[in-house]
């Protein structure tokens, strides 16, 4: 079992402590992104004005958007690998039949130059 | 362009009115994942006892987690994409080759034969 780490990200300025399985490096990326999403949505005069509560609303959807759009990638790859993986078996197939008729043909060919 | 859309979503009991070209069903979709997310949260001692501040970092790194997982799954699954295209494009060259093979040894038999 992976040993728990404890890491400080920083968030919004403030220093938030995590526990758990996760690297320390792939904590920092996700605060990043998170402190990207926070000056990207401060840039926007409408957001400044909102009230704490709808600002967590807020920047909670704009994540989970995130969240829902590389969940839709994922789904729609994994679709594709599938679709793929039929179309291979097909190709796979035509070629051991494509060898079987070779074999045969050599047979055929070897009687005659006997 | 697609029609853009006024959706109402209740986000933790509150009432958020979203503007976007997103369809109603996907926005109520991220409004339910986002509520189930408040509740799993909420339901630990350890985050209701949190300032605003803190609640509002942890639930933005708690979907960004989220969000780090589908894009990890997504980039993998089109990385194996591109792997299978490789063995794909491979297996095409050799049917091709085989079927080129077929040909060459009928018409030695032909010659044979007649």
């Amino acid at each position: 079992m992976a040993e728990k780490n404890v890491t400080k990200v920083m968030i919004d300025g403030k220093i938030i402590t995590l526990g758990g399985y996760e690297s320390e490096e792939y904590l920092q990326r996700v605060a990043n992104y998170v402190n990207h999403k926070i000056t990207e949505m401060e840039s926007m005069t409408s957001f400044r004005r909102m009230s704490p509560d709808m600002r967590f609303c807020m920047m909670a959807i704009n994540i989970a958007d995130d969240y829902f759009k590389a969940k839709e990638q994922a789904d729609a790859a994994e679709q594709e690998m599938e679709n793929k993986d039929k179309e291979s078996y097909g190709t796979k197939q035509d070629l051991i039949a494509a060898q079987m008729e070779i074999d045969r043909l050599k047979r055929e060919l070897d009687k005659y130059k006997k």
